[in-house]
């Protein structure tokens, strides 16, 4: 589609960016779980940065990563508590600016961290900057849904807790755009999050939000079903769910505690008598499977959209498991030439807020009111 | 506690108002349920609204409700599509404005519907009122969680999408009123919703009520917790999570959506294969017992708050056991004089605002430059 992603692949093999540190459980799990990921594919190379030595040591214990692993020296480390604005001014030789640079200096195609998230947007806006057009960049998740695909794209969880209709709209093109390139819908169907289905209702941001993706959805290669609300979100109304990124957050949250709670009631209730102990025995394949379908660690990895360059950041609390999910979404993302496809998407939208919210004043712009 | 709750008690035999009408299943099943929970508690009475003949044909059959349930006639009902103003406007002969008019003459202290929630509300604020002091009323639920008591408070969850830190503020006093009445914890701990438990983050309006129920908690007998987060809903950090009426909306259904597709997820992993079938059977008193713990129909009931009188709204799609279980709700508010513990809570605490506030001001309030 975007010329820009055919160069990239003719450019030889696929190349990402990962930052070893910052995860809860410290760089030798990022390693393992690199190591599961380079097993399934032999044609991806990578940089790892972080302490050369420390990490050295690590990747020459993994066979699957001999030849293909290259280790940027990053001395520092981001922690958890720290401020985004201070690792922003101070930063510079941290793994995570580093794993970013390679990215900013096109050596690799997609930057994959578990560290502290605000610190991990803040820098990545410094670094890798806006996309022309793009007011304030978003996280997507994919979510556990009744649709064919089994998941649901959800934007923003968490960038910004503020979200005008022009952010709402950018959200919905970076949203279709991710369904497309990540779970392969040709025309996805996107829906803005709100308390009801009717037009009415709701904030008034939102009823212009409604007007404004409603005007653009055809020429962007989407299908607007308007409002859903939170019922909706592993629901089969829609394959991707629009909001701000403070009620995006406190969804995203509330339906993994929700989701946790429940396996751990289950839990419960299979260890409440022998017999009950028998029979989850018996169920053991049914309930990995259920397991399977809801373990957030398969699907693990927040995308950040609406950069010059795809960062996915995975869970903090990731397990190799979950580290070697959220370089393969990485891969996946790389492979689609997502990033190159999204700027070319809002690149060719131009400036959507004057053609949709005063669409005739651009024509007449002497005299609106003659 | 109140001198006026010790008043209603010495009234005679608890009288609970139940709208018939409104419910996805008809009048039929809200006399059933009513017959359920009338076998249970010989000392309450009931007013139940709509249609006589129609209803009093239902009464007759029921020998639980036999020279307990007064039908009032009231030949119209409130649709679920009726505008939430245009029943306020024309609705005096719905079963719905009946309903509420018993609590309001002080025929009845709880009202119970299943009708639609947003002319419920406004209804109930034009023939109630609001309690003095209180701005914007709340609906608050009951949420299961980790905690002992096996339920959290929730509020608001739709009753008003805007809610400011004052209305934040009541929200916590009516929300610690609840779970000291209806879950019976002597001191509540309450949190206030948000993305990210430090006190810097967050909306601004998040910060200032973060401040304003700080300086109230002691004199209102509950312990603030600060900020939580979408997780802790079902968690242990507190027992009455505080949001505006849109968070709390989305957060509420995105938590009933993922359990029911967990649910969904579950009965098909164990309908999967021979194997597993005979599974689920051994498995069914364990499953029971999960479901018995998140059933919705076991706490059904939106508590409208801030008003005077106590409202409970049914969940509009509830059986039998779910109506059984809203007016068991509506008893044990009823019985434990709540609506009136509130409202002197709500006086006693005066005008909110200026004392956390502009506290000084109050007292120089000729020369606060001085």
């Amino acid at each position: 589609m975007s010329p820009l992603s055919d160069h990239r692949k003719a450019d030889g093999p696929l190349v990402l960016s990962i930052d070893a540190m910052g995860g809860d459980r410290g760089p030798a799990t990022i390693v393992a779980g690199l190591a599961t990921f380079a097993r399934k594919h032999e044609d991806v190379r990578f940089l790892l940065h972080g302490p050369r030595d420390e990490l050295q040591a690590l990747v020459d214990k993994r066979p699957a990563l001999s030849g293909r692993c290259d280790v940027r020296d990053a001395p520092r480390v981001v922690s958890m508590e720290d401020k985004p604005s201070h690792v922003m001014r101070n930063g510079q030789d941290t793994s995570m600016w580093s794993t970013l640079d390679s990215v900013r200096d096109g050596e690799a195609t997609v930057a994959v961290s578990c560290g502290n998230t605000g610190a991990l947007m803040l820098l990545s806006m410094v670094r890798l900057r806006k996309l022309p057009g793009v007011n304030r960049p978003a996280i997507a998740v994919l979510w556990p849904s009744r649709n064919p695909q089994g998941y649901n794209v959800i934007l923003d969880v968490g960038a910004d807790i503020r979200a005008d209709a022009d952010d709402l709209l950018k959200y919905a093109m970076m949203g279709a755009s991710y369904a497309r390139n990540g779970l392969s819908l040709e025309q996805p169907r996107v829906g803005l999050l709100n308390v009801g289905t009717e037009e009415h209702k709701g904030r008034t941001e939102l009823k212009a939000a409604h007007e404004l993706i409603s005007a653009n959805a055809e020429q962007n290669g989407f299908d607007f079903v308007g409002f859903v609300e939170g019922s909706d979100l592993p629901g089969t109304r829609c394959d991707v769910i629009v909001t701000d990124g403070f009620t995006g957050n406190i969804a995203l949250k509330t339906g993994e505690g929700t989701a946790s709670l429940i396996g751990d009631l289950l839990r419960e209730a299979f260890a409440y008598s022998p017999l009950s102990r028998i029979a989850s025995l018996l169920a053991l394949t049914s309930l990995k499977r259920l397991q399977a379908r809801i373990d957030p660690r398969r699907k693990n990895g927040g995308v950040f959209l609406g950069l010059n360059g795809t960062v996915v950041k995975s869970h903090g609390a990731a397990d190799a498991t979950g580290v070697a999910a959220a370089v393969e979404l990485a891969y996946d993302l790389a492979q689609s030439g997502f990033g190159d496809r999204l700027a070319a998407r809002i690149a060719a939208a131009g400036d959507t807020r004057p053609t949709a919210e005063d669409g005739p004043a651009n024509e007449q712009k002497d005299g609106t009111d003659q």
